[in-house]
């Protein structure tokens, strides 16, 4: 067995899209375990959009990736050495480990995983931090209603498809915005959200005007740009537009736009609400409860995109969300 | 007494900045009350900046003023015939009786205004819409709390002196944007403010970052474009935009950028939300009385600019509201 643990550290902030420059990879020995300790072997590690603004060295959320530093993200892995009792060896357990292919844990954010209830990549995606924000940002800062005419960009992502199908199993018209037809022909066929807008193919606008003649009630946006635009033209009176992520900016290096349209929030009393979902950790477990359960019954569809390769192609996979060439959960298989 | 009623009538919808050619003047005989109905001799007539939205010909919050229409407004007016047992001959009333000399009123939106506490053109600032405007758009949309640092812009009209002079009276710190020396003067040294920044000689980003080092809580926004931006980038965490108005834009041609920081409702879990103030009808008596009791104990300065010249000087006073020619609230007297 190897004794060496590999990891991807950010090397250099980039400007605009990550490219090889962004990243290095470098070798330690496997961390042993101290006391309260345990060491998992990472299995898979997850790619997110939010990531791109944690290599920018700006006040935010969270405190910016250090030069040198692990590259954060969230991980499951199974427990390979333990001095921790609720963590035991051969446990198959989440949290944020970083993009290496062993971390060292004092079981702080850890989760232990249930592989009867989904597989280890699921836990990445529906039942971890994209599920929660899919349902708190539906729930809580949307406030969705039943009959509410719902608007999700970025539909066939990792939170949006999750976002989508709750709204429908909360009696919601559902309405996706994303890129191509065969994400499109998912959301509608698969997922059965009531109306998919092909981005790339079609105008918005003019889309959603057809697909929701007297407006949306809640605009859940992933994206920004020019469809945030497209979706405020359309509010109805006390709308919410909750700010997940506008992804369409993200490796931008000039001054992106913003919003011409927001006025319609005056107009119409409407509101739109940043979030971030690390705010909703103290009611997870409501959450999880309401995922498992569907996740159980079978009502909600489940996709993650797992590619291979190791720490090595971790660059790679991540641009794949900006290239918009992900189809559900993007998540990168370590060991 | 002259038996003829001069109006002021939509002429023709502005491209741009409302001119000469925008208005008509009419005349028409006074109109007699029929069964619940009172004419009423208009005195003080109200100048909005929302007024300019009415203007066009689009789909808003209320319908345009139609082409020949009677310029829809506030005013205070006294009865001088009346079949109202409510509105008896005599009284000094409020109500929505357009640019014209003398109205006809069934009573409906019509206020009986009661000259002890205050003169007839402060019933249309502090103890009218722009009044109700401020309080409603603090306490309900802005959320307000006793040690919120808020910000204020258009802080030297109608709805903003008063919504700053609120908020100090309910242990905010307040600061003030307005055009010019006097302005600001005016907000800090008569209706304490704590700062006011002059945005025509200094950039309201640098003095906002010096007299808010920790951010703010509120923004209370009347006139969006840049110093929306420069409000945006200062937000603390769970930060409420208020959106009454965006003066700085309503008389574009070309369309206006929108808040090109618009991500820091995302970062900061914050929100913008526009609101109507005729929403708040039926909450009126609570804010009324609020307000009353201030204005009976001293605690708040109103102040009104009252032009004169009757209904031939509408259009010119109406523009000074978008040259920023005016402190407190504007109306025009009318006989």
């Amino acid at each position: 067995m190897t004794t060496v643990n590999r990891q991807v550290r950010l090397a250099k902030r980039p400007v605009g899209r990550p490219d090889d420059s962004t990243w290095e990879i470098t070798s330690e020995p496997i961390p042993e375990p101290s006391d309260g300790e345990f060491t998992v072997k990472v299995d898979y590690v997850s790619l997110d959009p939010a990531m791109r603004g944690w290599l920018d060295d700006v006040k935010s959320y969270v405190p910016p990736v250090a030069i040198g530093e692990v590259m954060r993200t969230h991980a499951v892995g199974r427990v390979v050495a333990s001095k921790n009792a609720k963590f035991p060896e051969g446990q198959l357990v989440s949290g944020q480990f970083g993009v290496q292919e062993f971390a060292l844990s004092d079981g702080r954010g850890a989760l232990a995983v249930d592989e009867s209830l989904a597989p280890a990549p699921t836990w990445l995606g529906a039942l971890g931090f994209p599920g929660m924000t899919a349902y708190f940002g539906l729930t809580d800062v949307g406030r969705l209603e039943k009959g509410d005419t719902v608007l999700i960009s970025g539909a066939a992502g990792a939170v949006g498809s999750i976002a989508g199908q709750i709204a429908k199993l909360k009696g919601a018209t559902v309405i996706g915005v994303a890129g191509g037809p065969e994400k499109c022909a998912w959301l509608t066929e698969e997922l059965g959200f009531d109306a998919a807008i092909d981005y790339k193919s079609e105008s918005v606008g003019k889309a959603l005007r057809a697909a929701a003649p007297d407006g949306i009630d809640i605009y859940f946006d992933n994206v920004g740009g020019e469809i945030l635009d497209a979706a405020l033209a359309r509010l109805r009176k006390n709308a919410r537009v909750a700010l997940c992520g506008a992804i369409s900016g993200y490796n931008a290096t000039d001054p992106q736009p913003g919003p011409s349209r927001y006025l319609s929030l005056l107009v119409n009393r409407a509101s739109m609400t940043g979030f971030i979902v690390f705010d909703y950790l103290d009611r997870f477990p409501e959450g999880m409860e309401a995922m498992s359960e569907w996740i159980r019954a079978g009502e909600i569809v489940t996709r993650e995109q797992v590619e291979t390769g190791g720490v090595e192609a971790f660059g790679r996979t991540l641009n794949l969300l900006f290239d918009g060439a992900n189809t559900g959960k993007l998540v990168l298989k370590i060991s």
